[in-house]
């Protein structure tokens, strides 16, 4: 999305500027900025930039398409007196009303993960015949090996059968981060764009797949490496689904969760160093045996920071133009580490031991005081993260940095920790300090990397 | 894409706006629209807007993003000399100059029409070479038939292999529509956003296809079922591809041309009606017999005003989220026709065939004059397109315009020429005016469906 340049001293390049208006059903350009709004029946966000050149004339269309996606806390997202699952995602107020009073029956096409599927399939389906749903549930077997334009293929076979009519029936798509993106793309694609419903049941999609807007399928062995930039129409959180994630899978989603706060927010590091194992033994649920009402507080506590930081660096960059990204910290080593271990890594673990090795490095560089440091290290092992792995070398450090710094425009763009809850972009780190990082990373950390939760 | 609404008097949806700033690598949300813009680094366009409801909180996410496309006329778009093919996308002059004094060589992946291939595949090879281009032809037998997520794939296997540059490096499709418009979607997956460049070689694509988003597939029997709504970065302009398309693919493309004229532009429609024969024979081309120099001219003219009047219908709604669409003027009866009748009709021929049956269908409604409905179908003739079809039938005219309805939010959106050149939509015909339009229609066109060129 390039920028259009204007008032440019070469006079070859001069470019006339039109403005689009609309009088009945046409739309007509008009010279220049000044409308006279009353003579027309709307004004376009868009524009477009006339240029004669000697092979031609040039056209330069400059339009804006706005998106507008909900992001959505609930709970009993499952009980037929609740109906964010069915409207939830409406916006318009009026719209919402007329629907509520039509006596149609509402259809919805569902695809949920199908391990999902067996825990809560029996509520969705009461939920659904309830609300006298016209309804289609495609229960897959979904998993990182079948991430793929196959498995969107044949959701989308499923999709067309079902008639789906891509103006007034969201996708509604019911599952961890794998099942979430698959839908979203495929959906993205259905007739050029269906919108589409995410209800995140595991962590990590809860407070990271459900609350931008990538969607993607892995292809020739790369993790996502076709997908789109469509959001949502909504978001639908549940907490209650977590209660039946495995343990390890929570500590997923927490690493994520750090590095929201190790970039943006020291309360969410206090709360994850303080009560990160209360996290992880309540599965984020209410508790009325060892931690009593704390445990719902904390919980909804870190989840809304956690989506709130996620939301204000995604919104200014909902399609990834900018490249100096502080949701990158943690990803730019681990997706070779990821790829290199498969499948002993989770997404989040191998996150961490980058952030765990960034954080030193920030050390190195005297951003971040020794005590800091070991507080962060502390947290992590806390939250039943590796820190270190033994594939994690200095050679996959550079490499990685390499590739990074041919598609990111020529720049490293590496996002550090510059004290608790806040960091900066950096370009220029040495050879050398990366180095002297990664030595002092292996001798404090590489024996004591499979501790648990003693904090 | 709906609106959010502010000001409701509801106070349960009331809402709290964020602007988003940020400082340094950092944003953060601020309350508010006032923002002192001294004390941040940017300011985003977009918001955030909190409410809270008794089961939480939730976000309306509302994210511009602008996109920016050439559309640039030019000549000998294969002379080496002639640095568009590969420069002409960028619009940022400090970019352009800097790779014009790089001395790496220049990268592209082309995926070009097999049939386009052979007729300038010589050419193209001597550019790339020429301009010592790093490159990858892939010659393509694409059709209407293989016009699917297979080959879509196939491609972006290819491209994978030549390790392509998401940023620098756009993919160039050079062919008829169903070319672009297959690239276009294998571009818009790879990497969840690669540019890319289209080289149409067909008068509709030329006109058509290569001035929009829409990119496409067909699926499960139906046209351009998957796709997505991304623009080119550029469509590169060569009147000179004509010249070797087929005469009924050129009517073809006047179909579109046609459209636009009825529509808009009663000029065009004037151009089309004294000299159509003309730029059939001549095939867009300059002409030193028959016709001498205004042949050029007129084909400049007329591609000229086809491209702007179609620019400003779809620059304004890029994404179709309007459905008031005077560009869908011949395309609510004809989809259902080009399926029935498959492959006999090409798409501007069914297209055709629909716009004479709505012209009748104007005069009936009293938009138009006797004269000037018996102008416009002399002037299909006289380009050699069919006006009538036996298997346009009532019903199926019937079928259409309610499958439509469903689709249009309830409204059938029926765009009819008020006169030459100016069109209006509507949406209350009755079964009645419809049907005494087809009567008519029959008794007056289905004799002389078939005679040719003789204006
Ligand atoms: N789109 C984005 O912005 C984004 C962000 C982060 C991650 N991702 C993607 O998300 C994927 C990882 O997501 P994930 O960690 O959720 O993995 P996942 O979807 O594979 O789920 C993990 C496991 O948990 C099971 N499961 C899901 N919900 C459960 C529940 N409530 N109870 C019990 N078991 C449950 C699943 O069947 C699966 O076995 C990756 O493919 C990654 O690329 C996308
Ligand atoms: N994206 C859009 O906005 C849009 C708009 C209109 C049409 N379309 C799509 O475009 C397709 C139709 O496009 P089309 O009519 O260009 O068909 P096409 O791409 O099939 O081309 C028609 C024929 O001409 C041949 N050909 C192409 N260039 C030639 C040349 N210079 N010389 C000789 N032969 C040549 C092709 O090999 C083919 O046999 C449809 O699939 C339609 O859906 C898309
Ligand atoms: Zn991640
Ligand atoms: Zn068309």
């Amino acid at each position: 999305m390039g920028k259009v340049h204007e008032g440019n001293s070469n006079t070859e390049d001069k470019k006339t500027e039109f403005s689009l208006v609309r009088v009945k059903s046409t739309w007509k350009s008009k010279l220049g900025k000044k409308i006279n709004k009353d003579a027309v029946d709307s004004v376009s966000a868009a524009k477009i930039y006339e240029s004669i050149t000697d092979r031609g004339t040039s056209w330069t269309v400059v339009s804006p398409i706005t998106f507008t996606y909900k992001v959505t806390e609930t709970h009993d997202l499952l009980d037929p007196t609740n109906d964010t699952l069915l409207l939830g995602h409406i916006t318009d107020p009026q719209h919402l009303e007329d629907i509520k009073k039509s006596n149609k029956p509402i259809r919805r096409f569902v695809v949920i993960d199908q391990e999902v599927f067996k825990i809560y399939g029996p509520k969705l389906t009461e939920y659904l015949e309830a609300n006298n749903v016209v309804y289609k549930i495609l229960a897959l077997p979904i998993t990182e090996g079948n991430k793929s334009m196959e498995t969107a293929l044949k959701i989308l076979d499923d999709v067309n059968n079902f008639a789906l009519d891509r103006r007034t029936e969201p996708i509604i798509a019911i599952g961890g981060g794998v099942c979430l993106d698959i839908v979203g793309l495929a959906a993205s694609l259905y007739r050029r764009r269906t919108p589409y419903i995410r209800v995140p049941t595991t962590l990590l999609s809860y407070i990271d797949a459900s609350v931008g807007a990538k969607t993607g399928v892995n292809f020739a062995n790369c993790k996502n490496k076709l997908g789109a930039y469509i959001p949502p129409a909504a978001a639908l959180l549940d907490l209650s689904f977590m209660q039946t994630v495995p343990r390890r899978h929570i500590s997923n989603g927490l690493a994520e969760m750090l590095k929201m706060a190790l970039m943006k927010h020291q309360g969410l590091f206090e709360l994850l160093e303080e009560h990160g194992c209360m996290l992880l033994d309540t599965k984020f649920q209410a508790d009325n045996t060892l931690y009593g009402h704390s445990s719902v507080k904390v919980a909804s506590q870190a989840t809304h920071i956690a989506i709130t930081t996620m939301l204000e660096e995604l919104a200014p960059n909902l399609w990834e133009d900018d490249l100096n990204r502080l949701v990158d910290f943690g990803h730019l080593i681990s997706p070779a580490l990821e790829m290199k271990v498969l499948p002993s890594l989770l997404h989040g673990e191998a996150v961490n031991i980058d952030m765990s090795y960034m954080v030193y490095l920030s050390h190195e560089c005297g951003l971040l005081m020794e005590e800091e440091k070991q507080r962060i290290i502390s947290c992590m092992v806390g939250l039943e993260l590796p820190v270190w792995h033994e594939e994690f070398t200095m050679e996959l450090i550079q490499k990685s940095l390499q590739d990074r710094l041919k598609h990111s425009g020529g720049l490293v763009r590496m996002p550090l920790p510059v004290g608790l809850g806040q960091a900066e972009i950096f370009n220029n780190t040495s050879f050398d300090i990366l180095q002297r990082a990664y030595i002092k990373w292996c001798e404090e950390l590489s024996v004591s990397s499979d501790s648990t939760c003693d904090v």
